[in-house]
């Protein structure tokens, strides 16, 4: 099977790697034109525009797999692809799009008779380049037409269909709000440890826990990998970005009424970490000292 | 070299086995002899009484090895050793103690010139029983001694020795602490997984995160075996039991003013879970009602 691949990011282009080794034909465009240059030397075949690039299937039903930065990019690509793809092509979404974006983008394109797919993607670059982590949401028949390549490129039992479109985005948003809980149960063990009289090494905490505890799995691991570089992590600044998933698993919390304290605490203290002016701790200095006359810290 | 094991429950059932294949020389004993008659049909040397177990050493260096429950059975098994002991003997608390009780216990039996080791150990009963993880605290030369037996019985990489007396089961507290995080962080997930408009299969959705996914581990693998035996948990009750760690962890959090909004609110769900009278949501809504004039239910 052929697969026009766009983006070749860090995930895009370990993706193309990976889709080669197992023996489907990648055709690889990339708006910046060095990476098609790049990975053209890695045997793949590159493809200046994506006229070049659907030009590629020929008679064959195009299956273009998007690798892009979720949001605007996603929708303009999707705009500059539909006057080149015919009745019945796929276009599918592997980024972290927000799934209502992709059930909009899904009807918009199956009124004008193409299909479009999302596909959630785990296991970070390492994962993408030698077996991800797949969730697939869209129409049974496109989906199951590229089937074999979800099934190849991911590792053993790592890949799944979830139904209706939107829904392989939604598990993966889910996957992404479990991971800022369990990220920050970690960070705050350490921290524990960290303040305790004990003098524990954390690289040795993090090896032993990596191996045959409960809490073993990737992420004591890439702490363990963090710890082996860093022995106290001095090198790394206490600012944690969030990217969107958590957000938007909490706007589903708040929408379906469901408590999520543990994803709400983990996703409010990635916002506290970057939070320098720290209004809400002022507001309740400036209490304190109203009512009681407790000290305040002067600017 | 010999250990003396008290304690047949699960753990210290597995873990006399575990010892026994890696050529230990095990003499277990139980308060309920019934579980003395059944290990020993294991090709394990059965003691009817401390004394006899301790006999069973004769001009050795006693290691008692104590799986029994945290809190008092602990410290009326170490009283029940002390007069059959000898200078320099070594107890192993195996299960999981208070690291403060630990700390005071070591104090005490060193005045008294024994040796009191903490052994933290985590992997469930199939770690017990194949492979464990080991988190070793106490003076360092009783430690060497009994290393060659704690390097057997734990998995690869699973053995840690992290210095001082309680060590061990401060980590092992802490480990649990992440534990309650990591597992909350998993239930939400699949609550608002649950909640939502798709129809996700939660047994395929716990098997794909357990392959190439950032959340996968232990924890996640087992997921996928409740869901496996309970596709929506239908015959399980949602109502969880704290047994203490996560607790201590959030004492030493107060202790040392370290903020850990996740493990506190992973620990204080389960409190909830257990509430059936529900007094803060009642004052909640009577509050509403006084000020809003808001509906109340009934009771």
């Amino acid at each position: 099977m052929k697969i026009g691949l766009v983006g070749l990011g860090r995930m895009g282009y370990a993706l193309a790697l990976n889709m080669k080794d197992c023996g489907v034909e990648v055709i690889a465009t990339n708006r910046s034109l060095d990476k098609v240059d790049e990975i053209a030397k890695e045997g793949i075949k590159g493809a200046y525009s994506l006229k070049e690039m659907v030009d590629a299937f020929g008679d064959e039903r195009r299956v273009i797999w998007l690798m892009v930065p979720s949001g605007e990019p996603v929708d303009a690509m999707i705009e500059e692809l539909i006057p080149l793809l015919n009745f019945n092509d796929i276009i599918i979404d592997g980024g972290n799009s927000y799934y209502k974006d992709t059930v909009a983008r899904y009807q918009r394109l199956k009124a004008i008779g193409l299909q479009f797919l999302d596909v959630g993607t785990s296991g970070g670059i390492s994962g993408a380049r030698n077996g991800a982590c797949l969730m697939a949401g869209g129409e049974e028949e496109p989906v199951k037409y590229i089937e074999p390549v979800l099934e190849k490129i991911s590792i053993e039992n790592g890949y799944g269909y979830f139904g209706a479109p939107g829904s392989g985005h939604y598990v993966k948003m889910i996957h992404n709000g479990i991971e800022y809980g369990m990220m920050q149960a970690i960070g705050e063990g350490f921290d524990i440890l960290k303040a305790s009289e004990f003098d524990i090494d954390f690289e040795l905490t993090s090896k032993v826990w990596s191996n045959g505890s409960i809490i073993e799995g990737l992420l004591m691991r890439l702490m363990h990998e963090a710890f082996k570089q860093d022995a106290d992590l001095s090198q790394i600044v206490g600012k944690v970005d969030a990217s969107g998933e958590a957000d938007w698993t909490l706007l589903e919390a708040v929408r379906l009424k469901v408590s999520a304290p543990v994803i709400t605490q983990s996703l409010f203290t990635r916002y506290k970490s970057k939070d320098d002016e720290r209004f809400s701790e002022k507001a309740v200095a400036a209490l304190r000292n109203q009512f009681g006359g407790h000290k305040v810290y002067k600017a």
